[in-house]
């Protein structure tokens, strides 16, 4: 018998509050791998998707039937809020995303329009409207955004990049560039996760995926003022902040600086390591390799146990990978990831 | 005025010994980014310039004039050894190596051929002793392999790989053939490298460059015990190694207890940190970002002075970057870095 339900198990945790059993939502929980996805995939572009709340919806709460998580994140891409500040973006297949119009120039940044997402992202409020609805308050719903560096960088390599060298050529070649676009998408950022929140997301994660390209002295410099700033604007929604990049190792106490309530921590960085390294102050979430799910069955299990036993039944760990699903991952072993960590950590509440 | 050779000056570093400036030396210092290398490449494929002795040696030499290093890294591929294992090797325009019959099943690890580096690897020993010549003990020579990991991640993911998956199924799936390919990778690699160091190479890097994507249980698994047999085997040489990789924030530690007197450290983990994590034992060896040297002089000046200020004179600091030099590198940019290093630091012997 359950003592909470998954709404208040996942929030609970994000606040560092007891649980009945640890929480745990996978990122990139809706996708490829799924079949009920790819089946709407068959018919619609995954901008079409995020474009109709209706479908939209349906893919968000895809992995909640089908895993049991307790929390779905809604469905849609950090890169979206760049559609109306002007940029031309489309999903090549395989490749990823392309932006046609990278940003080069300083006129360039002073060309992005500003947003006022309950206009320009309607779609994406009422999607939330209709997950919060359909989940009846039963699981919790995540709102997100991607972190202002992390959309600089799409922004400015025009896509994907192993290096970032344009990236940081614009920071250290045209720093007022650099800081006018960060200071840009951090008015964005705050407003746009403003207004998921009024629509219904009860927690917010802000993605800085490649944020571990930079040294802590770049991160401190370049990023750090942006990104608190966005924390601290949010602070007025009240709901938890979940904080996430990868290859963060020697980033986290400079993100944890920056604000969230939850640090979201990569594969390669040990839970209680990270822990230490944030004084354990607030929650965490993760850290199973995403790779860990093609394993055999023992050796999936000797990999969620580790996680586990690495956050010590502390107050305050939500599990998730290290990073999103990959494309071709077992639905089946996902499951069974829920299940376990479900049945692992079942507790009395004190 | 020099008190050392810039020999003396590196390898008094590798072991900890005073010197009167910073050595200095960079990972790829060979490559496209330089004018006379492009010249050599405009009528050779990489493949002929590592597989003819005088052409070899003819560039790993172009950096040591040029710029004015204090070391020598022989110009080679880590992928050379797997050619006489038996390893259809190849390197595309632009995509760079593919394997063309990639590792997949114990029958494929049963069929590498052990190698015999002195008959099959002449051409790299004949390089070896080419330069040593032409150095005339000025500048120091270095040898190197790529590390069991990375290159058994080459073998199996048929080229570079973002995620690694294959690499890590196999491990999980079928350990039996991950254990019997990393042991036949970790026999050639000692044997290759005391041939090169037998043929004149005075220190040997072992290059584990994706081993950043394996969390610290998988390394102790998987590849810890292999990479630890080569660096034993490698005592006997008496020649200082260097044990380098990136994303390592969080395996420095164990990585050190594989074995190398000098740790090579990637760009994002801070350099006094990263000697802390190995408890100062030993040297280390970095770590400027590699676009770092593409930024305005005043911004490089920066970037030089924190690695340096964070090795703070400590006896075993090699000042290098902390991966390779990227393509369009500014030539004038690494020899203005070698300048500042050697300026900045001379200091008297006591």
């Amino acid at each position: 018998m359950d003592t909470l339900s998954s709404s208040q198990r996942f929030l609970n945790a994000c606040w560092q509050k007891p649980v009945d059993r640890t929480p745990v939502w996978f990122m990139r929980q809706a996708g490829r791998y799924m079949s009920e996805y790819r089946a709407i995939r068959a018919n619609h572009t995954l901008l079409e998707i995020c474009a109709q709340p209706e479908l939209a919806a349906q893919v968000t709460l895809q992995p909640v039937t089908r895993l049991g998580v307790d929390a779905a994140i809604l469905f849609a891409d950090i890169l979206l809020p760049l559609i109306p500040m002007g940029i031309q973006l489309e999903f090549t297949a395989g490749e990823g995303p392309v932006i046609h119009n990278p940003i080069q120039s300083r006129a360039d940044v002073d060309a992005l329009r500003p947003v006022e997402p309950r206009e320009t992202l309607a779609h994406v409020l009422m999607a939330i409207r209709i997950v919060r609805k359909e989940l009846d308050g039963k699981t919790a719903l995540i709102g997100f955004a991607g972190a202002p560096f992390t959309l600089a960088s799409y922004l400015i390599e025009g896509g994907s990049s192993r290096n970032l060298l344009k990236t940081k050529r614009m920071m250290y070649t045209n720093p007022q560039s650099w800081h006018q676009l960060m200071e840009k998408l951090a008015q964005v950022i705050p407003d746009y996760l403003t207004a998921q929140v009024e629509a219904g997301a009860q927690a917010v994660q802000l993605f800085d995926s490649w944020i571990g390209t930079l040294t802590p002295d770049d991160y401190r410099e370049y990023v750090l003022p942006y990104s608190k700033s966005i924390f601290a604007a949010l602070q007025k929604t009240r709901v938890p902040m979940i904080h996430f990049g990868t290859g963060t190792a020697a980033l986290l106490p400079l993100m944890k600086e920056a604000g969230g309530n939850v640090m979201g921590v990569d594969w390669q960085t040990p839970l209680d390591w990270a822990w230490e390294l944030i004084d354990h102050h607030g929650s965490v979430q993760g850290n199973l390799d995403p790779v860990a799910l093609f394993a055999p069955e023992a050796e999936l299990e000797k990999r969620v146990k580790r996680v586990l036993h690495q956050a010590d039944g502390r107050l305050g760990h939500i599990f998730n990978l290290g990073h999103g699903i990959l494309p071709d991952t077992p639905v089946d072993q996902v499951k069974r990831v829920v299940d376990l960590v479900h049945q692992w950590t079942h507790r009395p509440i004190e």
